[in-house]
């Protein structure tokens, strides 16, 4: 945080920290006491109890006895970007659609620095030990759709973001090596589609296309996920790849008219 | 914003407009000069300056020569409730499953004061003239899962919420009367379903049927909307609300387990 806005003090301290009391809710922590927002968001208590006082005076934050939670109403935050993106809307029959088709789980994705962040999912069976729900972040270079997506930024992009990412070996199988990392990539950008198995997760499989905007630049990725117990590689790349290349070519053609 | 927070000092202003700057970008305003932000936002040019490059400090917003736009990791703002909330995970694949079924647009959504919040859709197509995303509000009064949710708040807690409201005929239809509106929700709370035809949008008509906890209360609703030009009020019921309850009761027993 030590940039511009911090260096030259137009930085916000306030807003920073209200933010971080609304982050501090999540699945395993919905319902939070004082105390453990004030621990959660790293600020003392009386701070804490401050910033949640004003979130529930504006109805972010709904409080019952000694514990607080969020409220719907914090929907509005996040969606004010959703709905800035035409993006969800056109994909998510479409996804839909393939989901039906091949019975798997299937989503959609964009590039945010060096992660994947999920902006649209029809989820079919859960096979991550996490939950992906909208806006999950995985890091691009083990995952099939980062792959997809840093290729399309071409080399000079993709290498910075290689280089800015933590290249740790989440499995077994990750690739951590830049320079086999930047082979990967160039094979996935003279394919078109790339195919991850196991490396952000052991047992997950993955393949993924890009999506084109009006200029023809790699705007989002959509992919198939299956479990390997299920579905061998080859059965990934036959079954999947037609359907999934289909769908992405049905989906780029209304982004050319959006 | 003048209650308890605001009246003791507690209220962190610079959190208020912090949030107010974020909720000044939408859909048609997905991308914004500073002066946008300031007009939109109600603020000077200094302050919107301010918190832009707050945000923008925070990864919240990215700027290109004049303009801002919001970044995907506002989306961890909205999806600290969402995630928080075991509910939408529960019923995405029930919604899958009954939109294939009807092949109309099926959604969930629950009370916050006197609004519906969509917290889960699947849209087969576009009916309404606004768009719904996850995060889109509707006053309860005017709208199916809103009478069920209402129905299910028992009358004082009900009549509370409708007093509250303001019951304006958003259509030639609407019913705007508290004493209809009270009877209304008596007949929805005896049946367990609430069909609305073109009061909250003319043309639109959906059906709606409650979802419980644990503790038997109604903690959400669903809901089957189609338009006039295509079925009947008839066809809605005769057609969806067989499908709406089993969804619902399927729904229900995992809403149990939770």
């Amino acid at each position: 945080m030590m940039d511009g806005a911090a260096a030259s003090g137009d930085f916000v301290q306030s807003l920073a920290r209200g933010l971080a009391v609304i982050r501090a809710f999540d699945a395993e922590h919905a319902e939070l006491t004082l105390s453990d927002v004030a621990r959660r968001a790293d600020m003392t208590r009386a701070a804490a109890r401050r910033f949640l006082l004003t979130l529930e005076s504006l109805g972010y934050v709904a409080s019952d006895a000694r514990v607080f939670r969020l409220t719907p109403r914090v929907l509005e935050l996040g969606f004010s970007y959703l709905s800035s993106l035409s993006l969800p809307e056109i994909v998510q029959p479409h996804l839909e659609a393939l989901s039906r088709e091949v019975d798997e789980s299937v989503s959609a994705a964009v590039l945010d620095g060096v992660d994947v962040v999920y902006v649209a999912r029809v989820p079919t069976r859960r096979i991550m030990s996490v939950r992906i729900t909208i806006g999950t972040r995985f890091p691009a270079y083990a995952t099939s759709m980062g792959r997809v997506l840093l290729a399309g930024l071409g080399e000079g992009e993709a290498d910075a973001a290689l280089a800015a990412s933590d290249l740790s070996p989440l499995t077994e199988r990750t690739i951590t090596e830049p320079a086999a990392l930047r082979s990967e990539l160039d094979r996935v950008r003279a394919q078109g589609w790339s195919l991850v198995d196991g490396e952000l997760e052991p047992g997950l499989r993955s393949i993924a296309a890009p999506l084109h905007g009006r200029d023809g630049r790699v705007v989002a990725a959509l992919n198939v996920s299956t479990s390997a117990t299920r579905d061998s590689v080859e059965h990934v790349r036959e079954a999947y790849l037609g359907p999934l290349l289909q769908t992405a070519a049905a989906i780029d053609a209304e982004l050319r008219l959006v």
